[in-house]
C-alpha cells in the first residue's frame, strides 16, 4: 500500500496514499482496533455529520466567520458525502473515544482535504487550502457536533424507516381486523379456552398496540429534534458568533427537511443523552407489541394438524423437502429475535446514558449505533412481516368452527335458561365424557336440539348485553 | 389456630377463623409459598380494588343489576379498606396466578365476607348475605379488575408520589442553578479539565434533565388512564349492561379524583400492558438521569482533600470516628442504588409485558409489583435526596478558586493577543514544570503580570461571543 | 412514643425508649424514608451479621483484643438475633448508605445495647457495658462486615433454598422422563409438527437444562465463599491483629457450617462484586431455563378442547365457576412470573456491580436484596411448582395419540419402501384434502391398510438409525 | 446483473448467474430485507458450518452412507470456505428464520454447487452432481447443524480472541501491581478520602477480578463445548447411522482443533441454548469488572490540574490544539462502552434463550450474533486496552505524596499514642482551617515535629498489625 505522511500536533503519521482522511483519522484506526469492520460507525451519523458540516459552513459565512468561497467548496464535500460517493473515506469503529471526536477529525480531514483536490490541490500537499480544524470544524467542538449528528441520523431514521414502517404493519393489521369482524372464534386466556369473540376484535387489540406506540415514539421526538450545536466544548458556546446555535440549527433542518431545532439547554444536550433514552424507550415498548403480537400469531398459525391453526399465513419457503404443510412462521422468528434485540440494546443505551460525567457524556457511539440499529430493525421487520407475512393472512375457519363448536364455555350461554347448576352439570359431564355440549345437554334431559340451537349462539357473546 | 370451614366450586378448605377472606384465597395461600411476606401483593392494589369494587357496585346499582342495600354495604368496606382498616386481610402474594384472580377473589371474598359481618351475620354462616362472585364481582372478570387495579395504583402512585418528588428536586436543583449563576469554575469533559462554565450553568443541566423527564412521564398518562373494566373475560364485554364500561370508569375517577377514562380498546387493555411498559420506560428515563445528577454530585463534592471538592454536600451522619471532614454522600448511594433498581425492573416489565399469549398477559402481578416499586422509590428518592441533600449544597469557592487558576486551559483566552504559537508554548511550559499559566507567561516573556490580569478572565469564557 | 436520648459524634439523637438501638440506626430511620416497610434490609443479612460478629469476637478474644467476657455476651446476643428474637431491632432499609454502614451499625448498636441489658444495665444509661464500636466492631470496618454479610447470606440461600429447591423440581421431571419414556407424540419445531419423539425425551431436555444450572451455580460457589473481613476500611486490614482474617473466617464457617473461606485478595472482595455477580448469573442462567419448561408445560397442557393438550396438570384452584375443565396453569404463570424478575434483577446487579470505584463498591445493599429475593423465590417457586404442579402432571394419552395419527410428517417412514416422490405426493394430498394419511395413500392405490399398519409406527422413529 | 434460475420445492427463482447459492438462499434474500450488510450471519458462524460439513461429509462416507468421492469434494469446498475464499457467497442475515435454515441451506447450496464446478460442472446445469440436501446435509438437519456451529464460533472466539486478550490485560495489570508495590497513596471509599494503601494494592484487586473472571468463563466451557450434531430434527437422531453423533463430534474436535464433544442430551441441545447464555453470563461477569477497571484508571488519571491525577496514562491521540497535558481516556472510553454493550447483549441472549418453544429454540442467530459481538469486542478491548493504555501507566508520584500528606485520616496513626480525643481535635482543627494534621498538631502543641514524623507513617498502614 502507498502511503503518505500527514502531521497533526503529535507529529507524522502515515496514511494510505489514496485516502482523503489524515493524521488524527488514522491515529484512531491504528489505537482502536477493536471489533473490525461490522462495528463501523453507522452511515447514517456520517451523513449527518455532511449535513452539520455544511450546515455550519454557510452559518459561519453568514455570520462572517468564514470565507464564503471556502463554504461553498465544504458544502460541495458534504453533498458528495450525502450522495455515498465517500462512504469509503470513513473507517473508524463504533469503539473509539466515546465523544465521537475521532469521527468527528474524520469527517473534518475528509472535506478539508477533499475540498483541498477539487480546489486543484494534491493530497501530497503538506499544506491543504481548507483546514480541518480552522475551516470545517470552525465554531464547533466535538463535543457539540457528534450529539447533533446522533439526533440528526435518529430522527431521519425514526421518521423515514421507523414509523413509515410500524405504519404499514399497523394498516394491514387494520384490514385483517375489518376484513375478520364476522369471523367468531374461541377466546384464550391463560393459553386455555376462554368465552369467544372475533378474530377481529383479536387484530384490534394488536392495532390498539401498535397505533399506542406510534403515537408513544412521536411523543418523544420534541426532545429529540433539539440539537446540541452552538454549545461547542462544554455547552457554553464559547467560540462561538452570536445568534450561530439558533442559525445554524435553522439550516440543518432546511438542508434536513427535519423539524430540528436548537437545544434549550446545551449543558444537558451534551452531558446526557436522555433524549436518545426516551425515544429509544419508546422503540422498545414498540418491541414488546411486536413480541406478543408475532407470538400470537406463531401460536395461532401453529399445526398443521396438531397446533392451533386457526390462522393461515403465506408459505414462502420450502419448510421440509418431507412434510409438505409445513409453514415455519419464519417472518414471526426473525420479528421476535429483532424484539429481542431491541430490548437488549435498551439496557445498554440506559447504562450508556446513565454513565455520563459531568460537562460531556462519553457513551455517544454506543448510543448512537445501538438507536440506529433498533430504529432500523424494528421498521425493516415491520415491513418484511408485513409484506410476507401479516398481507397473507386468512382465517382457517374449518379449524375456527370445529374450536368453537367443540367448546364448552359456550354453555355460559344456559346459565338464563336453565341455570348456572344445570348449566355446569352438562359442562362437567361433556368434559368428562369427552362429548359436546349438545351432546351433553341432551343426555341428561335438559333441553332439546332446537333449544340448543336457539340459546347457544357464540355470535351473541361477542359483545357487552345490549 | 381456630378455623372455619369455606367451600368453593372444589369443595371445603380451612381457613383461620378470624378472618374474612374464603375459600379461593386461602388455596391461594396453599398453593404458592412462594417468597414470603415482603412479595406480598402491593397494598396499593388492594386499595385500588376497592375503589373499583365500590365503584362496579353502585354502577350496577344504577344500571338494575344489583341491588341499592348491597352496593351500599359494599361500598361500606371498601371504603374501611380505603382507611387500612382491613390491611390484613389481604395475605397473597405477587407470585401466585398471572393474572391476579387470587387477589380479586382475596378482594371479593372480603369484601362479601365483611359486608355480611356489618350486615349483622357470622363468618361461620355456610350462606353469606352478599356473594364475593354475584355481587362484589358482578359485570366484572378477574381479567379486567386486575388491569383496572393496576392502572388506578400506578396513575395515583405516578402523580402523587413520583411526580411531585422529582418536581421538588428539581425545584431545588433551579434554585441552585440560579444562586450559582456567577460561579465561575472549570468545566470537565472526559473527566479532564475543560473549558470553563459557571456552576449555574452546571445545575441548569440537571435541572433541564428533569424538566423532560417530568414531561416524557406526563406524556404516557393518558394511555395510563385507560381503565379496562368493562373488558370482563377477554375484552368483548360479556355479561355487562350497556353503558357500564364508561359509567363505571366515570365513577371510578370521581372516587379516586383521577382523570381516568374507559379504555378505548378492551382486548389490548387486557392482553397487554403497554401502558405499563410505556409509563416505566419514561421512569427508567428519570433514573438514568438521576444517576447521571447523582454521580456528578457524588464527584464534585469528593475530598476533603485528595478529591474533586468543588461542592460541600450536608453531614448527616458520622462518617467515621476517625475521619472528621469524611462526609460520605449517602443520599447519593441511595439515589444511584435506587437508579440501578428501576433499571432492573425496566427489564423485568418488559419481559413481562412482551409475553402475554391471546386474549390474556398473565405477568400481571408482577408488572404491577415491580412498577409501583420503581414510581415509589423514585418520589422517595428524590424528596430524600432533595431533603437530606441537594438543598445543602453549597460551593467550595476555595476549591473552585484554586482549580479555576490552575487550569491550563485558560490559555485559550490568550490566542487573539499574542496568537496560538506563543499561547501553546506557554501552556506546554506550565505542564511540564507544574507552573501555572501566569508564571509560565512571565517567565517567557510573552506578557506582564497587568496583561496577564487584562486578558486572562475566565468569567468572559462561559458564554457564546458577544 | 416514649423517648430517649442516644449519642454519637454528631450529637444527640431522640430514639424510641424501647428499642436497642442507638443514635446511628436512628439518623439512618430519619434520613432514609425510602420505600417503606417491604424494602426493610433483608432478614437474611441481619442474621449474617449475627454470625459474624459472633465470630470476630470470638476471634478477637482469643488473639487478645477483646476481654473474654465480652466475647461471651456479644456472642450471647448474636444467638439470640439467630433465634429470630431481635427481628424488629432491625428497621432501616435498603436504600441507604451503599456500604451498609448504617445496617452495620445497627447490628453493632443492638448487639452492644442488649449486651449492656443482659449484664444488668438501663438502655437509659449514658455510658454501656458495652461499645458498638470499640467492641462489637472491633477488627473490623462496614466496608468488610457487609459483603462479609452478603456473602454468607448469600451462601445459605443458595445452597439451603435454591438449589434444593432446583434440584427437587429435577428430580420430578427425571421421574416423569422416565415414566414417560413409552409415550410416542409428534416432536414440534417451530411452534409447527415435526417428527415424533417420546414424551420423556421432551422431558429429559427439562432435567438436562436443571442438570446444567446447578452446575453451573455450584460452579461460582467458590468465589461466592470467599469473605472479606479481616480487609477493613479499604482491604489492607488496618487495625486487626495477625492471623484475624483466617481465624475469623473459620469460625464463621464452624458457626454457620458453611465452607466460607478468607478472600484471597480482599482489595477486590471490597471494591467489586463480582462474586455475587457471578452466582447471580448462574441463578439467571436457571431462570432462562424455567421459563423455557415452564412455557412449555402451559403450552403442553393447553385447552381443554381448543390447545394442544397432550399433558394434564393438576386442578388446584376453581378456574372458573362456569367453566369446568378450565384448569389454569397458575404454577407456571407463578413461575414465569419469577424468572423474569430474576433477569431484571440481574440487570440491576449487574449495573451496582459494574459502578463501584477505588476501594469500596457502594451498591452492597441493592446488590445484596436482588441477589436474596432471586435465590428465595428460585427456589421456593421451583418447589410450588413441583408439589403443585409438577408431580401431578399425566400424559393425555387420547389427544397425543390423535396428534400422533393425524401427523402428516410420519410420511418420513414410508420414503424407504415407496420412495420420495410416492409418499410427497401423499402427504400432499392429505393435506389438501384434510385426510389421514392412511385414507390418503389407500385412495392413491400405493399401499395396503396392511402395509400402512406394518411401514408407519411412529415407535421406530424416535431414535438413531440401528 | 445476469440470472439464471434455480429450483426447489416451491418452484423457480432467480438466482445472480455468477454466486454458488441457490433458491433457498435466495428466498432468504428476498423475504428478509432487515437491517441490511451490517448485520449479515458473522462469518464466525459460516467458518464453523465449514468446519461441520466437512466433519459430517467424512463421518457420512465412514459410515457407509455417503460416497467416499463426495466427501472428498465436499471437503474440499469446506477447505476454501475456511480460507476464506467464499466470504461472497453467504449474503444472509441475522433477522432470518430463527432456526438458522436459511443460513444451513446456503451452506449447502454454496458447497453442493461449488463441487459441481470443481467437479468439472456449469453452475447453469438443471441438475448437479452434489446435491445440497441428500449429500451435504445427510444425516443432518437445520436444527442441529446451527446450534453446532454456534457452539464450534463460539468456543473458538472464546478460547482464541477473548480469554488470551483478557489474559494479556490481566498479566500487564499484575506487572503494575508488583511495580507499584512500594507507592503508598491515599485510599478512596464513597469516592472519599479514607486510609491509605499501595498503588500495587489497588491494581491487585483488578487482577484478582480478572483472574475471578477467566476461571468463570472457563467453568462454563464444558457446557459450550456440547454438540447438538446428530440430534437432527427433534434430538431423537432420526435418519442418522448408528454411532454417527460421537464420530463427527469427534472429528470436528480434530478439525477444529477444540476439544468439542457430542451433546449428552440433543433435547436439550436444540430446545435450548443454556449453554450460550451461560457463557455469556460470564462474558457480562467480566463486562462488569472491565467497567469498574476502566472507571478507576479514567478517575485516577484526571486532571492534568483539577481531577485526581495519581496516574498517568499514555498520550496517544491530540485532546486539543489548545490544551498541551489534555489526554483524554479514550480507551477507557472505549472499554466502558464496550462493556455496556455486552450487559446489553447478555439481555438479549437471556430474552432469546428463554423463549423456545418444544423442541426446537428459534432465537438461534440472535443468541449467536450477540454471543459473537461480546466475545470478540471483549477480547478486542482488552488487547486495545493494554496495549494503547495499560502498559503505559506509571504512577503520578508527585500528586500521589501531595494527597498523601494532605490527608486527614493519616490521624489515625496518632491514636496509640496521644489518645483518639487529642487525635479528633487535631484533625478537626485541621479540615477547619484548611491546614495539614501537622500544623495543626503541633499548634494545639499536643506534639512535636519529630513525634510528627516518627509517628505519622503512612507505610505503616498498609498492612495488617504485625
Amino acid at each position: 500500500m502507498s502511503i503518505r505522511i500527514e502531521n497533526d500536533t503529535m507529529g507524522p503519521v502515515e496514511v494510505p496514499a489514496d485516502k482523503y482522511w489524515g493524521a488524527q483519522t488514522q491515529r484512531s484506526i491504528n489505537n482502536f482496533k477493536i471489533g473490525g469492520e461490522k462495528n463501523r460507525m453507522p452511515i447514517e451519523i456520517i451523513r449527518a455529520f455532511a449535513v452539520l458540516k455544511k450546515a455550519a459552513a454557510f452559518t459561519n459565512a453568514e455570520l462572517g466567520v468564514l470565507d464564503k468561497d471556502k463554504a461553498i467548496i465544504i458544502g460541495q464535500v458534504c453533498d458528495e458525502i450525502l450522495e455515498g460517493k465517500l462512504d469509503d473515506q470513513f473507517p473508524l469503529v463504533v469503539w473509539q473515544t466515546g465523544s465521537g471526536t475521532q469521527s468527528n477529525m474524520n469527517a473534518n480531514e475528509v472535506i478539508a482535504y477533499r475540498a483541498h483536490v477539487l480546489l486543484g490541490g494534491s493530497l501530497e500537499d503538506a499544506k491543504k487550502k481548507i483546514h480541518p480544524n480552522d475551516d470545517v470544524n470552525k465554531s464547533q467542538s466535538s463535543n457539540d457536533t457528534y450529539p447533533t449528528a446522533m439526533h440528526i441520523a435518529a430522527y431521519k431514521m425514526v421518521v423515514e424507516t421507523t414509523l413509515p414502517g410500524i405504519q404499514k404493519l399497523r394498516d394491514t393489521l387494520q384490514d385483517k381486523a375489518e376484513s375478520f369482524k364476522k369471523v367468531v372464534k374461541i377466546g384464550r386466556t391463560h393459553f386455555m379456552d376462554a368465552t369467544p369473540l372475533t378474530l377481529g376484535q383479536e387484530f384490534s387489540g394488536y392495532v390498539a398496540q401498535l397505533d399506542h406506540g406510534i403515537k408513544a415514539i412521536k411523543n418523544t421526538l420534541p426532545h429529540l429534534s433539539e440539537l446540541a450545536l452552538g454549545g461547542t466544548a462544554v455547552g457554553t458556546g464559547l467560540n462561538t458568533p452570536q445568534g450561530y446555535a439558533e442559525l445554524v440549527a435553522q439550516k440543518i433542518a432546511d438542508i434536513s427537511d427535519l423539524p430540528l431545532i436548537t437545544a434549550a439547554n446545551k449543558f444537558e444536550a451534551l452531558a446526557a443523552h436522555d433524549a436518545m433514552v426516551e425515544t429509544h424507550g419508546a422503540l422498545k415498548q414498540v418491541a414488546v407489541s411486536l413480541m406478543k403480537i408475532a407470538n400470537d400469531i406463531r401460536m395461532l398459525s401453529s399445526g398443521p394438524r396438531s397446533g392451533i391453526g386457526e390462522i393461515l399465513i403465506p408459505e414462502n419457503e420450502p419448510g421440509s423437502s418431507i412434510m409438505p404443510g409445513k409453514v415455519n412462521p419464519t417472518q414471526v422468528e426473525a420479528m421476535t429475535m429483532v424484539a429481542s434485540q431491541v430490548m437488549g440494546n435498551d439496557v445498554a443505551i440506559s447504562i450508556g446514558g446513565a454513565t455520563g460525567h459531568f460537562e460531556l457524556n462519553v457513551f455517544k457511539p454506543l448510543i448512537a449505533a445501538n438507536f440506529l440499529q433498533s430504529a432500523r430493525l424494528i421498521g425493516d421487520a415491520c415491513v418484511s412481516f408485513n409484506d410476507n407475512c401479516a398481507v397473507g393472512i386468512k382465517p382457517n375457519n374449518a379449524m375456527i368452527k370445529r374450536h368453537l363448536e367443540n367448546s364448552l364455555m359456550l354453555v355460559t350461554a344456559l346459565n338464563p335458561h336453565i341455570g348456572y347448576e344445570n348449566a355446569a352439570a352438562i359442562a362437567k359431564k361433556a368434559h368428562k365424557e369427552g362429548t359436546s355440549l349438545r351432546e351433553a345437554a341432551i343426555a341428561l334431559g335438559l333441553l332439546t336440539n332446537e333449544q340448543f340451537d336457539e340459546w347457544v349462539k357464540p355470535e351473541d357473546m361477542i359483545g357487552s348485553l345490549k
